[in-house]
């Protein structure tokens, strides 16, 4: 109708203007999407092709002008829309419309064993991203959690590729129902921010399929994401950025991926091997506002004037780069070109309603003795808490995942408002100094004052709420690089200690993105792990630690009980962190619970833990059948009853051991959890699914996947140290 | 189909999200625009309607984010999309994806006489707008050329509000067709930058409705513009840009504009009067940066917290904030929220052409004594260009219509390329210095050097062509003051006596938006007037005065004598400038050719003056009929026939006068014209038509617009001073 009112008008002057010629294919909505690709390629010349491949700015492409095919700008994620940052330079740009929803870790998100969650988190950042106008968010990462000295885990989710898989792929369905790109990160094997731009890992490729590839796998073939950022270190000996093996034959050949591969910000290292191995888009390489020097500008990064140049002389063949242009026009036509996106929406209360059921549902209850949780309103005059994590805002730092949020409510105004103003005391107890990236900076703080001030204060409280853990500064919990110690930092071991030894009912959060050593573990009556929870932290925190909210999250990675009880810790610098060069993955596919259970080594908490203010009792598992064909699927059944007088919420979780396999297998591995929820004594026949395929392991010689036939056992449990009910089978 | 899809994920999860809610109406494609409106308007909290209403940045407005209601992204124009501008200073932001195609000045757009130019124009400029994500382009200017004076007149259509309504109509459809609003500017009355910040304008009613009015009429009432633009100056005591008369009366009321008013940047000045007198959007009225003052805030602009404490304790209705509201509402779904708008374009090669055709069509030879123009390209062996604006860059400069172009081809470029660079030699002649906004600098060359080289120079050249006019420094042509003086400044009415005295072969080209003096005229064989041509200035040059192409430009505005021949500058300070507080517009509906008419005061070149390579013959006029009723249209035909040896094209003007008016009229005035292209010895019968209701003057006391039983003579003409036949009829 409205071609034709402009075909009317345009009649009256009696000229020909774009809108009255045919509709070229590539902009017709009714044409397929590859005949648009073809297209629009085939309109496009060689200089306009290259141009498209690679960084205009920071954090956008030129598109192509000439044809209208729009520009396309990224945003750091993962957990909200980063703020606008300066065309040319790392600065901050300064704008005032960029105050976004902070959404919780993605730690947090595993913790909530809730795919449900996960869509919920993806469709609201998709919003937000959508409503600033980014195309593609650099989000979700799910890098497996191999050691707890990884700086970046908290950007991840977990040591499962399991959980890992079920979590990753709603979260990528929500954000590009928006019409945005959601880019996978960091593919692959990007486990450990030490070294990160050069580190050479060795895996076997057991442990590649197995460990560190499902969760990328199901984002693709599930959730068919639209787009993959390379990670920094090499494979084998090849950056993985442009990489042969990871990215054309795994990613685009097993796997089918149709998207774009973008670089990490600088993470592409030579033309040829971009050309070559699968590279789409080249960000980040350098520049960073250096534009006295010809030699850093945008048109000499590795894929611009050095491309063209090895095109024209046919070093490289002109296929390899119109296969990425035609993948960076899909994600246009995915994005910015498809007319019936949604509008999105920023920083809404609906947004801080999703951050905030998300944090409540993933802060984890990890000891509660004498039923020091909840805290009911008026059970306390004076509480008193004590601790930085209680104030500090946490939404800023940790790197790239950085944000500047429209409101961010800490734990104690969190704890105030619930409280009462009057009845909630707060000191500092310890401090760490501002937040600063990519470099350690001791503690400004007397700590003996904060502490003195602190024990004064706790002395004569009702109760002790201690808020500590890491912070998102250089060497805790942030981007580019690790953690030194396995303890927690600032004298907060010492301080605990002493706040125990004036206060009994002192009670612990941990806010972190990581396990930590808890040497007073047995002294405190009761402790909660948290998260960097948003928006909404306070809200969230207070509302679990008043019993409105029930807790209900299980522990998306192991707590061990020391540093070497972990698998990949337990091999020595060759392991990790390597030898600046090097480092081989000695541990193989025992990461996680699979090394704690497979060498009997118990977790101070194991993966999947986390308790309840009611308690669940598990009934018998049964099968549908004792026997099973290779592509049948098998359903577990149990009853799960809320024994307690207060509604919650059980992750049932489902494990499975083979017993007689031809290859080492983990003691048990996570097929398949279902979070259940139940009103205070309510029963439920709660179901499980198993398809047989999911109980292959990946045979390395013969390079596929195999089931074999044997018995299988499948244990109910409510975490991957505490079976509940287990039933065998037989795989025909 | 989309939708469907939708839903079908979002089952899998058993949850219900927004995409699976009933679409709000103001979502809703389908529902009418109005409805549309109501509906958001229904969902916003107060402080969200006082948010959309003012800036957020120095050309943003925030939307409503929690809605989904996209921000407002504004840019300067009028001759192509600004360079990005600081998100609260004006700096410029340093990106390199915003070198845009510079159109032609609209004077040079005015001389076509060519709306199916304008028409191209407004579309490529809605391209280039759309792909750079700008919602609002801030053009086209209308205001009237009153005097020489103004610095702003480049900017405008000319003096006649005939032709302006004419070509500012085709210029809005242009750019709207792409989803993008025009913003007519500056109603009205901002015919002199000096004291434009406050001058009070007094005019009669019939001079407001005749002259200064007409072209806006035509944009709502014909063109549906979507915004238009408040001017700095009062009228009668009241700042424009909230005005009971001109915004509430006249353009909402009398011509039913259904669009946003918008400030100029800081033409806001009264909370009460902008609640009441029809302001929508306030902009730039102050902030640059200055954030260190909370008085300096944008939530303590005029339409920010101070409106809202006036809502608040009932000193203005709330109607007045929800008609704003409404506007800016509209704005969005007919821009942002427009599904079917096209991606738009950038820097193109067809956008280059369409400005290449416009400059071509624009320039006005102006005498051609002996053939000196066109210079075929054989006939010269040295050719002399001599003058700064022969290489001066002319995008930039002149105020907010500043532009960073892709490309700019110099006329001295220009003329390499068609004669070849061997044959073209250069020196400046004269100099003016570096571009400066907003100051007065002298010109750091030796004027002595520099002549004394041109003269060198030109002696032995074959042809001299010598480049001269105004600039866009401040006093010249450019936004925020007048200039000081009628005569060509930087010594070029000295330079050109003495480069005749060496050489007589020595042609002069203008380049300017404004009329200058000529003491030298009746000296120079030949002359062409041209304009700030933009990216394509030397091709359209060299091509005009090679002939490749012929000539067809018509002066859009007289050029007089003397200064003092204008009717505006006849008065003395009173009528221009006024006395900084107050001028009166004496000349009243004498505006230019009216003028120069009537009193009967030949203008040095008339408007509507323009030359050809080829001559045409005026034919006989003759009418359809004799008599007419007031409601029918009169047709006017004659023949038209291209004399000479080449092909070009003639604007045939119709201009009217009535032979025993009521009220004093004009001599004559401008009522149809048309442009002809005919072939070397074509003949074509052109035909006119003047709907009888156009004949109307405006009766100041009975407000109304009034056509009298008469006898009006139609006069056919070349220009304005040069009637080739006329014909009379009668009203009945």
């Amino acid at each position: 109708m409205k071609k034709l009112f402009l075909l009317s008008i345009l009649g009256l002057f009696g000229i020909q203007t774009q809108a009255q010629k045919q509709l070229p294919t590539y902009l017709d909505d009714n044409k397929p999407l590859e005949i648009r690709v073809e297209d629009a390629l085939s309109r496009m010349t060689l200089e306009e092709k290259i141009a498209m491949i690679h960084a205009q700015s920071k954090f956008s492409t030129p598109g192509v002008p000439r044809l209208g095919i729009p520009e396309i700008w990224m945003s750091d994620g993962p957990h909200g829309v980063r703020m606008e940052i300066d065309w040319d330079t790392w600065n901050h740009a300064g704008w005032t419309n960029d105050s976004c929803t902070s959404f919780p870790a993605l730690t947090c998100l595993a913790a909530t064993f809730n795919p449900d969650l996960s869509l919920e988190y993806g469709n609201a950042l998709g919003e937000e991203s959508r409503f600033r106008k980014k195309d593609i968010i650099l989000g979700p990462g799910v890098n497996i959690y191999r050691t707890p000295m990884n700086g970046r885990n908290f950007e991840y989710m977990g040591e499962d590729p399991y959980l890992a898989s079920k979590m990753v792929v709603p979260y990528i369905k929500g954000v590009q129902q928006n019409g945005v790109a959601a880019c996978m990160k960091h593919f692959a094997l990007n486990n450990q921010e030490l070294w990160r731009g050069h580190i050479d890992v060795e895996v076997s490729d057991r442990a590649l399929y197995e460990i560190y590839l499902p969760a990328f796998k199901a984002g693709v073939t599930e959730g068919k994401v639209w787009a993959v950022m390379g990670s920094y270190n090499k494979f084998r000996g090849q950056y993985c950025s442009h990489h042969e093996v990871l990215i054309n034959k795994i990613l685009k050949g097993e796997w089918g991926f149709d998207g774009v591969v973008v670089t990490d910000w600088g993470s592409a290292h030579d033309t040829k091997e971009a050309a070559l191995y699968g590279l789409d888009i080249e960000m980040g390489s350098w520049t960073n506002g250096l534009t006295w020097s010809k030699d850093l500008a945008y048109d000499q990064y590795f894929m611009a004037q050095p491309y063209l140049e090895m095109l024209k002389k046919g070093e490289v063949p002109m296929s390899t780069l119109d296969e990425k242009v035609k993948r960076v026009l899909r994600l246009n036509f995915r994005t910015n070109m498809d007319r019936q996106r949604p509008f999105g929406s920023f920083a809404t209360p609906e947004h801080a309603d999703v951050a905030r059921r998300i944090a409540e549902q993933g802060i984890v209850l990890m000891k509660n003795d004498k039923g020091f949780f909840p805290i009911s309103k008026d059970k306390y005059k004076k509480i008193v808490v004590i601790g930085e994590n209680a104030t500090r805002t946490l939404t800023v730092g940790g790197g790239s995942s950085e944000l500047k949020v429209k409101k961010e409510v800490s734990p104690l105004e969190g704890l105030k408002l619930k409280y009462g103003a009057d009845k909630v005391f707060y000191t500092m107890g310890y401090g760490s100094g501002p937040t600063v990236y990519d470099k350690a900076i001791p503690s400004p703080y007397n700590a003996d004052s904060l502490k003195r001030e602190a024990l004064a204060l706790a002395q004569n409280a009702d109760v002790v709420l201690f808020f500590g853990g890491l912070n998102k500064n250089y060497q805790q919990d942030c981007e580019g690089g690790d953690r030194t110690s396995f303890d927690l930092p600032f004298g907060q071991n010492e301080l605990i200690d002493e706040l125990l030894k004036v206060n009994k009912n002192t009670g612990v959060i941990l806010i972190s993105g990581n396990a930590v050593s808890m040497p007073w573990l047995d002294k405190v009556p009761a402790l909660m792990q948290s998260w960097y929870l948003g928006s909404e932290a306070g809200n969230a925190t207070a509302n679990v630690i008043s019993g409105e909210v029930n807790p209900s999250g299980k522990l998306p990675f192991s707590f061990p009980k020391k540093l070497e009880d972990n698998g990949a810790m337990s091999f020595g610098q060759i392991s990790y962190p390597g030898d600046s060069i090097k480092q081989i993955y000695k541990e193989d596919i025992l990461v996680g619970y699979r090394w704690h259970d497979t060498k009997k080594i118990p977790a101070m908490f194991p993966f999947g833990y986390g308790l309840s203010y009611t308690t669940f009792e598990y009934g018998k598992a049964s099968t549908d059948k004792k026997e099973y064909g290779k592509n049948e699927t098998i359903k577990v059944s149990l009853t799960l009853t809320n024994k307690g007088k207060i509604d919650g919420a059980e992750s049932v979780q489902l494990y499975v051991s083979q017993s007689k396999p031809t290859l080492e297998r983990p003691a048990k591995e996570l097929k398949a959890f279902k979070k259940v929820f139940l009103k205070a004594g309510e029963a439920q026949t709660v179901v499980l699914e198993v398809p047989v395929q999911s109980l292959a392991f990946f045979d390395d010689k013969a390079h596929n996947w195999t089931v074999e036939s044997d018995e299988f056992t499948l244990h109910c449990a409510a975490s991957s140290a505490d079976v509940k009910s287990s039933v065998s089978i037989n795989i025909k």
